[in-house]
């Protein structure tokens, strides 16, 4: 589902994510790193930096969407973890983490962030994410 | 106010921070670290380990109760941005990271988990930002 008026996109989520799906609120996004399966979700909604700078409504429609996009991460890898975050610390719009990790992983058991060198996916192994995400995303 | 029956917690968190607050679904702690503000929510359900093993209801009051935490954190320390995050990697008992950051802090702008070495507050210290904490979450 085509979404018809996307807020501006950071340049680097623009640079280290690609678009998978459209939910209520958020752009769910693909980081752009082999190393571990990894969503990032954006939600909508302009000059958010923190999560209590959304509305009441909006908190508990990114709580689940959070939860969603999880659960569906967690069934297509049958992953050990799952980890969210919010940082924001480098790219300041409001965007969610959701990450599949699994003991031996790079870097376990610490965080992802920051941690050793991107590597990127190769277009046919990013473009069957994306697939197999949006057709999981759809059956919520 | 005592939470009548609160639910086991693991043996890292009960060596690694301390009770502040009770709000309707969490625990709130800090985290005996006096490089970082940083509290620790822990829902009170037992056998939860991902957000969305918790109740479409739980998740919303969860995600009221990290927003009214990080705003509570954002006005006692004036930091520029929070962190949050529900990692797990090493503690499987489900806690939500709140955390004051500023540049400059130790690690910035990485995530704290898992960086250098624990640094534990001056008892009185550790009072005080309870007092803090527990008042201001009062006001919510």
């Amino acid at each position: 589902m085509p979404k018809p008026n996307p807020i501006p996109l950071d340049a680097n989520l623009e640079r280290n994510t690609v678009h998978a799906a459209w939910l209520d609120l958020c752009d769910v996004r693909i980081e752009d790193d082999r190393r571990w399966p990894w969503i990032v979700l954006v939600p909508q909604r302009e000059g958010v930096f923190e999560i209590h700078d959304l509305s009441a409504e909006d908190q508990a429609t990114l709580a689940s969407e959070t939860a969603w996009v999880a659960s569906a991460l967690k069934e297509i890898t049958s992953c050990l973890k799952i980890n969210t975050g919010a940082l924001g610390n480098v790219t300041r719009q409001m965007h969610i983490h959701v990450i599949a990790r699994n003991e031996g992983d790079s870097g376990w058991p610490g965080p992802v962030w920051g941690f050793g060198t991107r590597e990127r996916y190769e277009a046919a192994d990013m473009e069957r994410l994306k697939i197999i995400l949006a057709e999981k995303l759809q059956a919520y």
